[in-house]
């Protein structure tokens, strides 16, 4: 091997690939190794009680010294809110662009690791190296300020990781996707390229940011109360739009929800708001004209306890939605929560609101990249491999159909899943052993202890419940002295049950009465009995499965 | 009042309106009450274990006498699920179209109600009448074969309830929406619509269900392999249209799938597969090329014992999707199902298929009328008043307004919901006392015992589990003989925690050695005790609220 030193670059996705949300990918060369991302995924139905979910970090542990770094590409959850978490053990410096080392900081500071932990900002035109990796931060145009994507030059190659990216030309802040260095590193020679499948099945181009502002100008125009307006809290540059429409049509802005106003102080501190707005106190919107308002707030997503959700309510103690009031969502309704936001759009209808979302007006534009722009990043790059990131499989295999399409030989794509390892060298590419990787949940104080058997018993006991069944046992003598006591929760009303839960006490004396004495005093027997019994009962009966457990006291 | 003898004409809307699903409808006049569909609706998350949820129809019960029939608009589970679960105990006619009746037939012989009820069938110009009600079934297009609007003529007018409907102008069957009919009953004067809202938020045309022949017959064309195709069971014109498409690419059909069977056997029976096609035995699939074969399957929502479901897991028995092979998902994704409808598409591109679905190809298109279909009724039948019906509020309010906008006074346009009753005299219409309605769980065999308490408990075992803990207390002393032994379900990993649990154990004695022996003697303060002291340590050590159930035995 030519460069044989560092031997392979090895390519370590941790999470992100083969799902959406809790991106982390590992780039490692000889003893030298960067994470680009360490991002979360809110629980999925099915994860009962489980607040947040990061990815399994140990490979990152295990790499003890030889981790040099965490890269953020950009400052969504996704991409950033594992963080604090993975850094409570892991003392790693972490290099970020202005935005997410904003964010971050905040996270750092409410998890108790600020001032432990160093958080370097990045600069688009400023590379540095770490070890025998040359690091440069491109400038790419996504849904929040301050986007990048990274070339990796390494001994073996450049290796370019695309961060999350769509190519708009008319950004709102003039900062569009960096193609000139973009094409140079193609002339040069990529070796490898990671790129976002997120809207890999998505055919034509991403429109541009500026295309929601014709639909967001019609409602302002036609809107005689309130304009409320909802989306992602870090879409600095949707909300740069709304206050500019602000201004044109006469409407102060104020600012209602926590997420929201935190993220327009970063973007403030960090110049992102040229135009310096004066907000409006929410106290004081009562007492303007409802038509020289517009209140932006969090909770787009429908979220019980955000501003919008309690405004839709009427539940908010300044600000009240009226009959003439529009509201705009904009914001790509994440799937599982679509129930949750249909319910807060029939509130705000009772309470009279004219309500637009990305299912009836063009108020919303994804900001990711189409196929066309997909196939303009590998033209323009001209990887010799390619590996597609951030997408459940379908996306993957997709994207990997499409590098195919546009010349990448088939057998250099790869669409590989977490804890797969992608090993480039000299010689070519291969498949190596796999790594630990997974998904680790949150729950409450715990990191981690929450299991699958745990969760499987939390669904079990979602499903019908729970039947306890007390019995004291003289173990002398095997005779039963009490119970069983039967006891429900989630099963059935007991009250209006009470025959019924008779007869299953009745059913369990009859099957210990048949067993021997010496069975009797033995618990595991007798408790094995107790469940066999009255499952088949509560079966038969109802047709349920509720959680049985039995308890024998001895006496 | 004209027609005295009657009284108002009542309108109780029990189900539907202010949801979707669930749709039945009360049509009172005098001492006549006929109620039009008795549909189900499938349980959200939020409710726990329950299988399926029906209107709350106490209110038809209390009609007694005076009910003379349930008419059914057509056989979507949302319009005649709830019939055999009414049906139990209510011996009312039935009165459906042939593809309803022979679904509802089914239904009653699984609920062994068949032949102790009587279901008859309803043909378009063939109008019929019960007591002061004349009923005339009117021809509707909508995806599922014999739909129908009703309109029922009263002695104080024309009421026209329109089922679910589209104008659809070259429907695959030859049997378009009834416009002259609907046109000359507006000519004569329509006092009532009553109309369907599900796409209300949707501009324009709905596209005709021959749109998505183009979209098809390309995949048919494409694919070098099997295609498999999924739609709603009961959507018999999209299946005829995949029977055709086959013929003309010389594959033969396989049909796979209880639902999708017995669906396509009763539309056989009642003529409504002219090309009567001779299906393949799946068994015989591997036997012959992939590319001579379709696949009807069940299971476009991802449904997790469904055949296609299986078959994207290679858990399948005869058949196995291979690379080369296209999937077919025509139809819409339900709300809450797109997570595993996700799933099962990533294990489709792991088995190397082709998915094509509504989200990348035209592959499907609603059955429910648009916003200008929905304003060419309004037109076409001129009623003087309107009630909105089939939707959320959103879609209610919506449809309100577009009746307002083409012509209705905004007084005499109702979007009531469920329970709201709307009196029609000749002097007016006004909003009446409201009647009971709601939803009734059925939970394996109960039917409405499963109440919001129990959802509760499900709920908050679900989230953090359950602990149990029990003591031994000696009642005439108060001495604590045996405990407290602590069991866990959903909560923590007990082996892993046993230090944990034992902290737990030594703060409920040191609280109970606080108070006195009379305290301890008493269960209930014991309880009490033993469940602030374990709600505090897990709040405070793992921020979690498990289901704390102390149980006291007395020795």
């Amino acid at each position: 091997m030519r460069s044989g030193d560092g031997g392979p670059l090895r390519i370590i996705p941790l999470g992100g690939l083969g799902e959406i949300g809790l991106n982390c990918l590992v780039l490692e060369y000889g003893r030298a190794a960067v994470a680009v991302d360490c991002g979360l995924m809110f629980p999925e139905t099915h994860m009962f009680g489980v607040d947040l979910v990061i990815p399994d970090v140990s490979y990152l542990r295990g790499l003890g010294d030889r981790l040099l770094a965490i890269l953020i590409s950009h400052g969504h959850e996704d991409h950033i809110g594992a963080v604090p978490f993975v850094l409570r053990d892991l003392d790693v410096p972490v290099f970020a662009p202005p935005m997410a080392a904003g964010l971050i900081r905040e996270k750092l500071r409410e998890h108790e690791l600020e001032g432990r932990r160093s958080v370097y900002v990045l600069e688009v035109g400023r590379p540095f190296q770490l070890g025998p990796l040359g690091i440069e931060p491109i400038a790419v145009t996504h849904s929040i300020v301050d986007s990048y994507a990274f070339a990796f030059t390494t001994p073996l190659g450049v290796v370019l990781h695309s961060g999350d990216f769509k190519i708009d030309h008319t950004p709102v802040d003039g900062r569009p996707t960096d193609l000139q260095r973009l094409g140079e590193l193609g002339a040069r020679g990529v070796l490898l390229l990671l790129s976002d499948s997120t809207n890999a099945e998505v055919e034509g181009f991403t429109p541009t940011e500026r295309a929601v502002f014709p639909a967001l100008e019609k409602i302002f125009r036609d809107t005689e109360g309130k304009v409320f307006f909802s989306t992602f809290s870090s879409h600095i540059h949707r909300m740069l739009q709304v206050i500019e429409l602000s201004r044109a049509h006469g409407r102060q802005v104020a600012v209602v929800g926590r997420s929201v106003e935190t993220s327009l102080r970063i973007a403030g501190e960090l110049g992102h708001l040229p135009i310096a707005p004066e907000f409006l106190d929410p106290a004081a919107v009562d007492r303007i004209p409802a038509r020289e308002v517009t209140v932006l707030t969090s909770g787009s997503q429908g979220e019980p306890l955000s501003a919008l959700a309690r405004i839709a309510m009427d539940d908010h103690r300044e600000i009240h939605m009226r009959p003439g009031d529009a509201v705009i969502l904009s914001s790509r309704f994440i799937p599982g929560n679509e129930k949750v936001i249909s319910n807060m759009i029939n509130h705000m209808c009772r309470r009279g609101a004219r309500v637009y979302h990305q299912n009836i007006a063009p108020v919303h534009v994804s900001g990711h990249a189409s196929q066309e722009e997909l196939k303009l990043l590998l033209r323009l790059t001209r990887p010799r491999y390619f590996v597609p990131i951030h997408g459940e499989y379908r996306h993957l295999a997709r994207h990997r159909a499409l590098a195919c399409e546009v010349g990448i030989r088939p057998e250099n794509a790869f669409a590989i899943e977490n804890g797969q390892v992608l090993e480039v060298g000299a010689d070519g590419a291969r498949i190596a052993e796999p790594v630990p990787a997974g998904r680790v949940f949150v729950d409450g104080k715990g990191v981690g202890d929450v299991e699958d058997v745990i969760l499987r018993d939390r669904r079990h006991l979602s499903r019908d419940g729970l039947v306890l069944a007390v019995l004291g046992i003289n173990q002398q003598t095997g005779e039963i002295v009490s119970g069983p006591d039967l006891v429900s929760r989630g099963f059935a009303v007991e009250e209006e049950t009470q025959a019924y839960f008779e007869q299953a006490r009745a059913l369990v004396l009859e099957r210990l009465a048949q067993i021997t004495p010496e069975s009797r005093a033995d618990q595991f027997e007798v408790k094995e009995e107790v469940r066999k019994v009255l499952k088949r009962y509560f079966a038969k009966t109802l047709a349920r499965r509720p959680v049985i457990l039995p308890f024998v006291v001895e006496m």
